[in-house]
């Protein structure tokens, strides 16, 4: 691994199938970057993150699978980007463990989502704050930091509700250097693209699983077209002119057509094109681009060894690094070897 | 290893340099339960637990040292126990994780360490409850959940003050159990050895490295002379009767006597034994018993190598049982293999 490269590192989270939302806006993003050549990417499947909301190991694991095959048949280039599952580096847990030792608990208890599950909890009239928290919620941005320091990664991809962990994860870096006498970790930043889209889903609403409004990215033809047919438009009638800007069709359109076709199918809206109408076509349109990458994604779902080789040799290359980093800073704590 | 036996897991702390508080109190005992034929013994250097407390990276490394050469000087049989350092099983810490994400965070407000802390800081005005108190501080229960479930300790040698983390392991054991529908740990039971002698310092309150009134087990032959004659006693001339039951000079002998030895000494308090007399009977007998396993040390210090051999031959019998464990355990909770 070339250090002068900009080491960019983006965790994927495991507890559902990959959406249209998903790709427009993280997937697609991630692996463009990934062929800059002045960058070194780290991506991983946040397998061990999952285990704090998902107790199905059934929807884990399918999840997990999903994913690298999605990201793998949209064409992540797995010699230059480093491409592992965080549970097949156990380096990670135990650096989580050298850094909560110099986490003030104090920053977990500002914690969004923490405060969010106090919230709740205040709100439904519970007398325990901390009804239903377990220490894998309380305690995950300490997981996040581990992620992120064990590579020591300059830049970090967000939302923006993540941005709190990185500055969480700079906090235990500057910490842990500071006690220890060494410059152990470089400081993250965290990356917001503010041109990142927010896709709608079928109800309008934010594309998610929690609203259960998405479009799986590899649906099967027919299921396809069933979902794009079901995406919530208006009543206007055909002749009658809409307006993209407010329309989730138009806007899944767009997401994937360039900006000529994009340009086509404004003036068609304009020209009151039927909702049958569009919607076939956007569906079309949707069907050709993901076809070919369909069908790798169901071929590399049937050779689930394939995938697991690939994951393996991304763990390879992070446990290379990753052991060589803990032998660092077991020896910076007092828990070297006696020769 | 023979699953019939009964095991038994013991922690050490590694902060400090053994005493005779502590060969009294838990090395002799656990030596030589370990010597019982019906019991798998595990004795464990705990000093990821180390790194909660010390920051000083130099005093951890030597303590550990210290403490590995001070057992095996004493005799521990390594063939038969499996003894090791818990930083030599990284299974340890990702085993924390999966627990920390079944573990209820009201369970970890309720311990007794958190507890006196925060009590600490009220009493102290500090406005902000958690001042000073780490996630390594918070969290320390679970990591010990997992040092004894990783390895279905039925039982853990401990004192009245950890009661409650082997009920706190119990709890976690039976949730993750209930949650992932299996057997997948045995319920711990905590021993609370009540004959168990607290061993008094130099100045009469119990030996602990926190009062600085420690006698090193090792010390050199002057040195422990020196430490010998320090020990507090009263004003009683020569020829005046002493009471043996309130005596630390006393008790320390006693605690490493054979019972017709301390009814020897007993007469003798009785008859009016001068201090400086008892003193250098003591420092005699002390110093008789303890030359022969302070060579062996010494000549344990100087050959670091040899000590890195058993501990790593210890880690190996661990891990070997430590990654099957969590193979079985990744795969119960959605984070096996795909193949």
């Amino acid at each position: 691994m070339n250090n002068a490269k900009t080491r960019v590192l983006t965790g994927i989270t495991t507890t559902g199938t990959p959406h249209l939302g998903n790709y427009v806006g993280a997937i697609k993003p991630a692996i463009e970057a990934s062929q800059d050549p002045n960058v070194q990417s780290f991506y991983f499947l946040a397998d061990y993150h999952a285990l704090i909301k998902c107790q199905e190991p059934s929807r884990v694991q399918q999840s997990r699978l999903e994913i690298a095959a999605t990201w793998l048949a949209l064409g992540l280039d797995t010699d230059n980007a480093i491409f592992y599952r965080q549970s097949d580096v156990p380096e990670i847990p135990e650096l989580m463990w050298m850094l909560s030792c110099v986490c003030a608990k104090g920053l977990m208890n500002r914690a969004h989502a923490y405060k969010a599950a106090v919230a709740d909890n205040e709100e439904a009239g519970n007398q325990d704050a901390d009804k239903g928290i377990t220490m894998g919620l309380f305690g995950y941005p300490v997981l996040m930091a581990a992620d992120i320091l064990m590579f020591n990664a300059n830049k970090v991809p967000v939302g923006r509700d993540q941005i709190q962990h990185i500055e969480m994860a700079r906090d235990i870096a500057g910490r842990f250097n500071h006690l220890f006498k060494g410059d152990y970790f470089v400081q993250p930043e965290a990356v917001v693209d503010e041109k990142t889209e927010v896709l709608k889903g079928l109800d309008g609403r934010k594309m998610s699983k929690s609203y259960d409004n998405t479009i799986p990215l590899f649906s099967p033809e027919k299921k396809l077209q069933k979902l794009v047919r079901k995406i919530k438009t208006n009543s206007l009638e055909p002749g009658e002119p809409k307006d993209p800007a407010t329309c989730t069709l138009f806007q899944i359109y767009s997401a994937f057509a360039s900006d000529d076709e994009t340009q086509a199918m404004r003036e068609q809206y304009a020209a009151g094109i039927g909702w049958g109408d569009a919607k076939n076509q956007v569906f079309d349109y949707l069907n050709a681009q993901l076809r070919e990458p369909r069908e790798r994604y169901t071929a590399l779902l049937e050779d689930p060894g394939h995938i697991e080789a690939v994951l393996q040799k991304g763990a390879e290359r992070a446990r290379e690094e990753a052991t060589r980093t803990m032998e660092r800073l077991r020896a910076a704590v007092g828990l070297g070897r006696f020769v």
